[in-house]
């Protein structure tokens, strides 16, 4: 009954000599359960086929990246035809104007942009824009909140001085007595507000924004002349064709993007508004494969598919299917399964369920029925899934309750999360 | 006999409303002359056309990335040969070993790799691992080096905190008093000293490294425990098949690659020696993008074009063919030329001529004949270039050079440059 993984094993153990720890950041298997494949040899639509040819209904979407479909056609064919004409060049092409001028157009809030490779080269400019413009230094950040893997936003600071990480300020997200504590305590040196749209730290409950504390946040900005940034990097464009905080009514001042706007293609980006301009023109920031066209020209026609189908209601359709599906499979059961977050990102805990043994488990056993769920970090829905394919999720979800269900006395502890519990 | 140049200047207006500045970073055309296009429509081998169709024989080479030609049908069909099969997916191919396994074996110091997006990536993994290993904040650079944009190293720290610029000690390139006098200072703190292959400074003449200096860095970094880093992001490739200081026979721990392992296609590199990998693996660091699958075939068809095929020596000829030429001709127009850095990285500047008023108007009427070369930064050649080629950049550096003697007395300042005079 076992899945074949010879190949990952193979590549795992060539990988240990190469690669250190056999494989770093956050698409490590490390901290997955032991029989998750670490290495993927294909992947279409809203399936992955693991190195030994396993396939997988994905609910990862490759953390984020996947939003229209893997290897989806027209956006990959619009990716080709820019290549070959050019892609890497000595100056951009008017692309980046276009692509400047739809983002712009799209997000309420936005009047210019600045294109980048990583999500967290895009926070970085936001901070750097921040201190440029208020002549300041000091950011309150969310406790737990993950804005990258620089320097200064390390949630595991290994190799980092204290004074990159100096001049943070840290609240509670969606408690407001925190917030505006956070901000007495940064007094006037307030530069700015990092947002994540959403509470969206890993090993938790996720919690959607409180109107309130974005209004708070947004009030705390204006009365100090800080700027308030939305780190829309993970959730953009699967809770708004907006900037995320538009669904709680709050604009901020810089908004970052990365992962899906692209569907995967290398591409991010800082939007910001007219406030903010002046000192965006003022920092220097670059990488030598910044001007890229053929990215542009795939964000482009994703684009065009955000502003013109109904790729959103659909996920929203289809996470709902999901959730209400494995809300009363996991009852029926007689589980405990919170599920929070917006339903297109969601985020599965079970309950008296502190080192997670019973997500392993049931992870575990949703991966040999064909579906990869993540235990511990939120997951993405993608406009390629279909009703189906949650049906398929949710005949998996049932089995893989029911085992879990069979075997909650005899699980034992998961060695690999004894942090979560130490 | 003006170039058309309307749909840049369309381009640039549409541009100024939504990118702070009209352009960002090292593409921005703003420190340029005025007549050098802003926007690119096409590319082939080593020829750009510009947004208005003008050809150019492109002397910049994408700043580095453009290393075998672009649109190289090869290395461009790998590419999309593995994105159609899937390229950001929720974990990596095999294909990340391979190109671990093929780097490793390729630079003689390394023994494992991580894999980033921008070579600023690789610049700061290599400083957080320093750090790691040694458990040390301070690390010397050479004043002026360019090793990214990221707060620790940017060199218009605009937007930055002390915080993030502290623990760093400054030397001279290839001056072995000031290094020794560095680790003096960093005294029991040094974690690492970081070094560019040569000096490559933009507006200044470029210099190859002394053996004695390369060697006096690695002693020290041996006495302190501390590890010496190598960042070939710029050069990497175009001096060895190795480490760029292979060539005066020094190893480095650590040594940072990016631009044109993949000829342009998204990728960077962090590789290592065994002595840095335990802390390696200690660091957290990540990506979106980084797991791509795509670029590292890529990589793999451009490293066996490197291994197979005299793509060096073929730049170094027609590098050498360059300069012997430009020299004849600069001299029979009695002009001083400056051609300093390595023949396949050259950097051209004027005798007496600190605003670069002489390298401007000779790279304007340059850009009128045809050919792309920059007045004060360095240039790259790249294998798609022909003794062809050469010829014709010598044809139009003889006419620009007469032209230039013929304005010699009547150039006026160049506004945009007055710093360099201030």
């Amino acid at each position: 009954m076992s899945r074949p993984n010879s190949q990952d094993r193979n590549l795992r153990e060539r990988a240990d000599k190469v690669i250190p720890g056999g494989m770093f950041g956050h698409q490590s298997t490390r901290l997955l359960p032991d029989d998750y494949p670490q290495f993927f040899s294909r992947a279409k639509g809203a399936r992955l086929w693991d190195a030994d040819g396993n396939e997988l209904l994905d609910f990862m979407c490759a953390y984020g990246p996947n939003l229209m479909g893997y290897a989806d056609d027209a956006i990959d064919n619009a990716y080709v035809t820019r290549m070959r004409q050019g892609d890497t060049m000595t100056g951009p092409t008017g692309l980046i104007v276009d692509l400047a001028e739809q983002m712009t157009a799209l997000v309420t809030h936005a009047d210019w942009a600045i294109f980048c490779k990583n999500g967290g080269d895009a926070t970085q400019i936001a901070l750097m824009i921040a201190r440029a413009h208020t002549g300041r230094n000091t950011v309150i950040l969310a406790r737990g909140a993950y804005h990258g893997a620089a320097p200064w936003c390390a949630t595991r600071p290994v190799g980092v001085t204290p004074g990159e990480k100096a001049n943070q300020v840290f609240c509670d997200y969606n408690d407001i007595a925190s917030l505006e504590a956070a901000a007495a305590q940064a007094g006037d040196d307030l530069a700015a507000i990092f947002a994540a749209p959403m509470k969206h730290d890993t090993f938790t409950d996720q919690a959607l924004p409180d109107p309130a504390y974005a209004r708070r946040a947004r009030d705390l900005c204006d009365a100090a002349g800080a700027l308030l940034v939305v780190d829309d990097v993970r959730a953009g464009l699967r809770i708004a064709r907006d900037c995320s905080w538009s669904t709680v009514g709050v604009q901020p001042d810089l908004s970052s993007w990365g992962k899906c706007f692209a569907n995967g293609h290398p591409i991010s980006a800082l939007l910001g508004s007219e406030v903010a301009r002046r000192a965006a023109g003022r920092i220097f920031t670059t990488g030598s494969f910044w001007y890229q066209a053929a990215p542009m020209a795939a964000a482009l026609e994703t684009l065009r598919r955000v502003r013109e189908t109904d790729y959103l209601e659909h996920i929203e359709g289809l996470g709902e299917r999901l959730r209400r599906g494995l809300a009363e499979r996991a009852a029926a059961a007689g589980l405990g399964l919170r599920q929070t977050g917006p339903v297109t990102m969601p985020l599965f805990l079970f309950e008296d369920d502190p080192d997670l043994r019973q997500g392993f488990f049931w992870s575990s056993e949703m991966l040999r029925r064909g579906v990869y769920v993540h235990p511990w970090h939120n997951m993405f829905l993608c406009a390629a899934m279909t009703t189906g394919d949650i049906d398929q999720a949710l005949d998996a979800a049932e089995g893989s309750f029911k085992a879990l269900r069979g075997q909650l006395g005899s699980l034992g502890p998961v060695e690999k999360l004894s942090f979560l519990t130490a």
